[in-house]
């Protein structure tokens, strides 16, 4: 297997758009292509992240209409869809394809368009990311997916409303720094633990915003890689599914296919947890950060809850988590999501974020679907 | 790269059905399991071709639902989306991954479920495999997709409508054998020329049908292959995009996405046009049948359509064309189509098809997305 670097990255604006999702594919795309000095010719394969097109913008089959969004018609893409871990999924995809030496330069592109719809059709939408028949149809939608695998946490390991308030007060503060994040605003913890309810436990502050945008990668071969200045390397990449429904899962409090994919990354990338510098998971609920700092092994079973209120998860702190603001407070475009989430991870390597983790060698991604039904994890190195 | 086979197969049927687009899957792949005499724990990844299930079955995340269905969460799972190419595009991502000896044993699996729809929500949603803002939103869907390619070939090359006839009653001549066909019922030449008008010139037997249905494949490496009796080795592989739109292709009679994705396959295996036994071709509509014999090079470009009518495609003929009944008699179960397409391959190669073409040995799939903003071809050999 041959070594695989990203040497671009593209990142919209995150928040209401009035473009259309392949608009603002093409956006990311050509920022990517701009800050790689690259062109649209040099592209040998496309892979888009994209969850609901269909839905939304009445808009499947993105992958060729991407390549003739960019002038290049002619080379292969795929839509590739895994829910609101697509976007991971997509880079995956393209990581393996120029490590087994099919392409040097791939195009990895993830959008979503969600924002003209409403509340409730969006809430709809989402919702097919969990079972249709055994789920989606007794009534549950993504909140409530994520109030269940709180309340296990909660019963379990005596997590607390407080905790989960600390993951939203912090990834507010992060965000503020991100000129592309859909929220910058800070907020304290009267403020989350007393804003409305939406699925008990959780409250509003516990929920990332529906988002409009689009991120891109170029991921190249060592060869590619060579001719630019920083490219950062690809060094392990796990993916990992569960069962889609929560109810047949034997402990709900714990996402299992986020400490199977972790497996596989940490060991590919030959690293261990507390190697990791700087990592961005999937905080679409402020539970879902706290389970997945546990399942990437950073904190043990039960410790996520009081390692959040102690500050541990701060740019600063032990484990720096979702310094871009996280999905909580960038926004989650949800193709866009594990795109974006490396392209953060990218130039913290590169040592150019917005809000940057002071010497960062290694650093991870963590991209989940529905409640866990799939995860992606990716380790990078400098 | 290792060489890659297909050890086992499995087609449910096409048409109605009551079972959803999961179950469907599911039967297709328990199908190949036991053809291949292996269970679900020997499969290490899974690859889900679908392409509309968000808005017929509000299903999305089909990955790790196929991967709970066969009882094995925690496998990794991908959902493909290139619209009625999803099929063969999931074929490729395994065939691809096995090559590459990321896996030994790979379940390609083609679901869609549809007809509990309407005719009109089906067009509908059809239509988003087209661009949604330039030419779904002008009001066209695919047989008005198709009528354009037919136009576009009868002013260039004289194509007739006694020519389409012709390859709609070949077909259904061909599927009257295939006890999996969804229409089993020979037509005459006056049947297809006096049916309904659907798209001007296509008329109602110009059209496959909608469908149910779900096929499956077992992509494994050499090592495993050799443990089975009638392996049958994929020998190359090809995609290409073309301009979704069809208005900005500079010439609509030919599909130039087939011609770049069978160049690549061709140059794969080895192989050239005139050594192909048998092929199954993407037939959503007759005009598709002749452009696609056009374009894989077994007929210069305006010969297709007098081709068809000398006979030279039946089974029997001088390169027999669906043998299975092809989309327009078999069915077109959008996801599973490119799968079932090389089910159909394979078992051609084993000799025991249910309308076998005597004593071949190399065959080949075309898969078409749209009205060919992707093209996926593969090159089998026994």
């Amino acid at each position: 297997m041959g070594r695989v670097a990203v040497v671009g990255t593209g990142v919209t604006m995150f928040g209401r758009s009035p473009k259309t999702g392949m608009e603002l594919l093409a956006e990311a795309s050509l920022d990517a292509l701009m800050e790689a000095e690259m062109t649209p010719k040099d592209i040998q394969a496309i892979y888009v992240g994209n969850f609901i097109g269909e839905l939304t913008e009445r808009q499947a089959h993105m992958g060729p209409l991407a390549a003739s969004a960019l002038g290049i018609p002619g080379v292969p893409a795929v839509r590739v869809e895994n829910a609101c871990a697509s976007g991971g999924t997509a880079l995956r995809m393209a990581f393996r394809d120029v490590a087994a030496g099919y392409h040097d330069v791939v195009l990895v592109a993830g959008t979503e368009r969600v924002l003209q719809k409403s509340t409730a059709e969006n809430t709809e939408y989402f919702a097919t990311a969990g079972d249709a028949y055994y789920e989606s149809a007794a009534g549950i939608t993504f909140p409530g997916h994520y109030a269940l695998v709180a309340r296990a946490h909660m019963q379990k390991h005596g997590t607390t409303l407080e905790h989960l308030a600390h993951v939203a007060v912090k990834n507010h503060k992060h965000g503020v720094k991100n000129p592309k994040a859909q929220i910058r605003k800070e907020i304290t913890i009267e403020d989350a633990m007393k804003s409305a309810p939406v699925a008990d436990p959780l409250r509003l502050y516990d929920c990332c915003p529906f988002s409009d945008g689009a991120a891109a990668l170029l991921v190249v071969s060592e060869k590619v890689a060579r001719e630019h200045d920083t490219p950062v390397w690809i060094a392990g990449s796990g993916q990992a599914t569960e069962t889609l429904d929560i109810a047949d899962r034997p402990d709900p409090s714990r996402i299992r296919s986020t400490e199977w994919a972790a497996k596989q990354a940490y060991q590919q990338a030959k690293a261990e947890p507390k190697e990791i510098d700087v990592v961005e998971v999937h905080d679409c609920f402020t539970i879902a950060e706290i389970a997945a700092l546990e399942g990437l092994g950073f904190f043990p079973a039960g410790q996520g809850g009081p390692a959040a209120m102690e500050g541990e998860t701060y740019v600063g702190g032990r484990i720096p988590t979702n310094p871009s603001g996280g999905l909580k407070s960038k926004g989650h475009p949800i193709g866009a999501t594990g795109v974006a989430q490396a392209a953060e991870i990218v130039n913290q390597l590169r040592g150019k974020s917005t809000n940057q983790v002071k010497g960062a060698e290694i650093g991870m991604t963590h991209n989940v679907g529905g409640s866990g039904g799939t995860a992606v994890v990716h380790i990078f190195k400098r």
